[in-house]
C-alpha cells in the first residue's frame, strides 16, 4: 500500500531515502554508522558548510560596519554607505538557503546545534550523530571566524567580531525569549519543510525546502538584530565569541545556547505531538479512502 | 476520465486532497468537522502562525523605530541605522511565505480573516471553519503583539506598536480604496495559487505556491505604507490595536475590517465568476480533445 | 513519438498544452478565436493585470518620493525614509512575477505590449490576440495610473506621477538603446521560460517560470532607472503619460514604444533563428539516440 | 537497473542528458564537437549572457555611485539617492540567477571562466570546450562593459567604470584569499546543483538550480565588495579592465584570475573527492537495497 501510495507521489519519491527522514525513529546510539564513510563525508560536509556560513556572514557585518564608522566616514556616507542591516539579515538567510541546498543530500543540512538537537529530539538523527554534528559545526565556526580575523585584524576587534551580545535597554530574560521564539521559527520550518508525511500529500512542499528555511533565517534576523544581534545557532555565538574573546561576549554565551536549545525542543514538541500525531491518522484515514 | 487526467498530471496529484480544495463546494455548516481532530489541529496551526506572523513583524518595526529615532541618534544614523520601509516590507512577505509554506498542509495556511473569508464566499471552507480561523487568527495576532510589548513596553508604546492608522494627507476613503485593492491582490493571488483546475493543466502552478502569495504581501506593503500601514489581514489590525490601544487605532479599525473584506470579496467574485467559469469550460474542451 | 517523449517527461506534460505554446505557428488571423469566452477572459486578464501592475508600481514610486521630499522632510530622514530606489525595483519585478503566476493559464501572462509583440514575431499568438491584448494592457495601465491619482492627487502630480522620462545628462539615443537592451533582456527570458521543446528536456526550466521573469524585471529597474526611469513596457509609459500629461512625458514616449518594440524584435530573432533552430534540430538527434 | 532509477525519478528525467553531465568524462579533446552546430551555439549563448551580466551590472555600479557622488549631491541625497551596495549585490547575484536559467539548456549556463575551469577539471566539459567558453566569455565582457562606456563616457571613467581593484587597508593575500573562497562557494553550488547522482536521490535539488547559484553570487557580493569589489569571474575583472584601462585595475588583475581559478579547482576537489567518490558508493548501497 505504501508503495501505491509512493507511486501516486512522483515529484519526491526519494526524499523519505535521506537517511534521518526514515520513519522508523533513529537509535540512540548506532555504532554501525562509526564504519560509514558516509558518517564521517555528513561531519566533514557540516563542518565547511558552517565554516563558510560563518566566514560570508561575519565578513558582512565587518565590512558593513567598517564603511559606516563615523569616525572614520563623513555625515551621510557614515549611514548608508555599506549594505545595510537588511544586506545583513540577507547574508544569514541566503548563506544557509544555499548550503542546506548544498550539504542536504551528504548530512541532511543542519548547520547549526539547536537544528540538529531538535531533530535528534524528534528521532530524526542518532544520538552519536548529533553528537559528531554538533563539534564539526563549532569548530567550523572557529575556522570560519578565524578566516575573517586572519584577513584583517584590526577591523575585525574594532566592530565587534560578529559576536553575539545583548544589547543596551534589553534585559536577559527578553534576550533570552527572543532566541528562543528565532530558533523556535527555524526549527518549525525545517520540520515542515522534511516531514516525510507531508511531503506525501502536497506535492510543493518537498520543491525547494531550503528557501524557506533560508526564509526563516532571513526573517528572524530582521526582527531580533536590535536585541541580541540575533544567534539561533549556537556554533555561530560560539565560533564568533572564542574568536573574538571579550568578557560581554562570553557573560552572554549561555543565553545562546539555552534559548535555542529550548526553542528547538518546542519545536519538536509542537511538530511531533500535535501536528505529526493527527497527520499519521489523517494519512491513515487518506489511504484507507485511495 | 477524470483519473486519467490525474495519472497525466503527476506533479501535484493530491494537491486536490486537501479539505478546502476538493471540487465540491463546502457546506456551509458540517457538524462533522467538530469530531474531528483535524479540526482543531488546524485552528491550533493557524492561531500559531498568526502569533509568530504577528511577533516577528511587530518586532521589526519597533526594532526599526528604535534604532532611527531622531532624538536617540545623531543625523544620518537617525536614517539609515535600521532594516528600513523595504526590510519592513520583507518581514511582512517573508512571514507569510513560510507560514503558508509551513502551514498550508495542515489548514491550508490562511493565516488572516480575509483569506479566511474569500475561500469561504468561494466554498472552500465551511462557515463553522471560516468562523473557527477567524477566531483562532484574531487571539494569535493578540498574543503576538503581546509578546513584543512583554518585550520592552517602553519602546512598544513610544514607537506606535504596530498599529495600523491612516496617515495623515489621506483621507479615509483612500485608506479604505488602499486596502481593498491591496487585499483583491492578496486575495487573487490566492485564489490563483490553489486553483485545483489549474494546477492540473500548468505544472508550474502548484509548485511553491507560497511563493506568489508572500511576494503578493511584500508587494501592497511597498506600495501603501505610507497610506495606513497596510493592513489587507484584519487579524493583524486587530491584535496591534488591543495591545496597543490607543483611540486613533481603535477610530480607524473598521477601515482594516470592511476594505480587506470587500477586497477579498471582490477577487472571490472575479475569480469564481469570470476566470473560474470559463477554466471550466475549457478544461472540458481539453477534455474532449485528448 | 512525440507521446512518448511526453510520458518520460511528467513533470511537465500539458505545459506546452496552453494555446500559445503549441508547435504549429499561430495564425496572422484567426477569427474562431473571436466566437471563443477563453478570448475574452484573456483579455480582461490582461487589463486586470496591467491595472493591477501599474497601480502597486506607481503608488510604490509616489510613497517613495512623498516620503524623501527634502521640503517636507529633514536632512537625513529625507534620504531615507521611503522604501528606496531598490524597493522601487523590487515593485516593478516583484508585481511582474505574482502577476505572470497569477495569469499565465489564463492569457499566458504578457502584461507588457512588447513582450506581446515579441511572441506573435514568434508566431505565438495571432494577429489578433496581439493587439487585443496590447489595447487592453493601455487601457489598464491607463487606469491604473488613474487609481494612484484619485488617491492623492496633489502628490501624484508633485511627484512625477511615475511618468517615464529621459534623465539630465543622457542623450536621447542612451535612453532608445537602454530600452532596447532592456527588453530584450525581458523578452529573451521570457522566450527561454516558455519554450516547449527546452521544457521537454530540462526539468527545472518550466518550474517557476513568472520566478526569472519578474528577476529580469527587477534586474534591469538597478540598471536603467536613473537613465529612464526603466520603461521596457510600452503600456506602462502611455498609461503614466496619458495620467499625468505633462509636456516632457509626451516628448520622450516614442522612446517607450520604438525601444521596446526594437528588442523584442531582436529578443524573438535571438531566440527563433539562432537559439530555436538549433534546439529543434537538437532534440531531433536526441530523439533518434532514445 | 540504471533505467529503473530514473522512472523511478520522473521530476528530472532528462537532467542528466544535457552534455556535460553525462556520467562518462568528457574528453579531454573532441573534435567531434567542432562539427556540431551545438556547439557554436553554445558559444554565441555565452557570449550574449556574459554580455548581458556586465552590461545590467556595470550599468547598476555607474547608475549608483552617479546618483550619491557627494560632489554632485546633497548631504544626505548623496547617501541614499540611488539602489545602495545592497541593490548592487541583488544586480550581480540575480543576473546569474536568470542568465543560468536561460542559457542552462543550451551551454549549461557557466558566464564565468572559473566555472568553467571548475567543470573542465570535474571532466564535465572537454577541454576545446572550456576554451572556447572561455574565449566567449571575455568577448562578451568586454563588449558589455562597452555598451556602459559608450552610453556615458563620462560617468563611466569619472565612477571607476565597475573595474575590480582591491580596496585600501587589505593587503594583496586578503584579496587573493577573498577571491579563491568566494569563488570555492560559487563552483561548490554549481556541483552540487549539476551533479546527477544526487539530482537523482533527493527531489528537490535539480528543481530551480538556477536559484541556489544566483543566490551564492549575491552572498559572495555582499561579503567582499569592501576588498575588493567582489570579481570570482575573470572575464567580469578582464572586461572591466580592458574598457576602463587604468593602471590600478591592470595591477591587480592577477588576483581576479589566479583567485578564481585556485577557488575552483578546490571546489572541483572537495566535490569529486570527498563528497562525489562517497555518493557514488551510497547510491551503489542504495540501489543494491532498492
Amino acid at each position: 500500500m505504501a508503495k501505491d501510495v509512493e507511486a501516486e507521489q512522483p515529484a519526491a519519491p526519494e526524499f523519505s531515502a535521506k537517511d534521518y527522514h526514515d520513519p522508523p525513529p533513529a537509535p540512540l546510539i548506532d555504532l554501525d554508522e562509526l564504519t560509514k564513510w558516509s558518517f564521517y563525508r555528513a561531519l566533514i560536509a557540516e563542518f565547511i558548510a558552517t565554516l563558510l556560513f560563518l566566514y560570508i556572514t561575519v565578513l558582512t557585518v565587518i565590512g558593513y560596519k567598517s564603511q559606516t564608522d563615523p569616525l572614520t566616514h563623513t555625515g551621510a556616507d557614515a549611514a548608508c554607505g555599506g549594505v545595510g542591516v537588511l544586506g545583513i539579515a540577507w547574508a544569514f538567510g541566503g548563506m544557509i538557503f544555499i548550503l542546506v541546498y548544498c550539504t542536504a543530500g551528504i548530512s541532511g543540512g543542519h548547520i547549526n546545534p539547536a537544528v540538529t538537537f531538535g531533530l535528534f529530539l524528534g528521532r530524526k538523527v542518532s544520538l552519536l550523530r548529533a553528537v559528531g554534528y554538533m563539534v564539526a559545526q563549532c569548530l567550523g565556526a572557529i575556522c570560519g571566524c578565524g578566516l575573517v580575523k586572519a584577513f584583517q585584524k584590526s577591523y575585525y576587534t574594532r566592530y565587534g567580531g560578529g559576536a553575539n551580545e545583548l544589547a543596551a535597554g534589553y534585559n536577559k530574560g527578553t534576550g533570552l525569549g527572543a532566541e528562543i521564539i528565532g530558533t523556535f521559527v527555524l526549527v518549525y520550518t525545517v520540520f515542515s519543510a522534511t516531514d516525510p508525511k507531508r511531503s506525501a500529500r502536497d506535492s510543493h512542499v518537498p520543491v525547494l525546502a531550503p528557501l524557506p528555511i533560508g526564509f526563516a533565517v532571513f526573517m528572524v534576523h530582521l526582527a531580533t538584530i536590535p536585541i541580541t544581534g540575533t544567534g539561533i545557532n549556537p556554533a555561530r555565538s560560539f565560533g564568533a565569541a572564542v574568536i573574538y574573546n571579550k568578557d560581554k561576549a562570553w557573560d552572554d554565551q549561555w543565553i545562546f545556547w539555552v534559548g535555542p536549545f529550548i526553542g528547538a525542543a518546542i519545536a519538536a514538541f509542537y511538530h511531533q505531538f500535535v501536528l505529526r500525531a493527527a497527520a499519521i491518522k489523517a494519512l491513515g484515514s487518506f489511504r484507507s479512502n485511495a
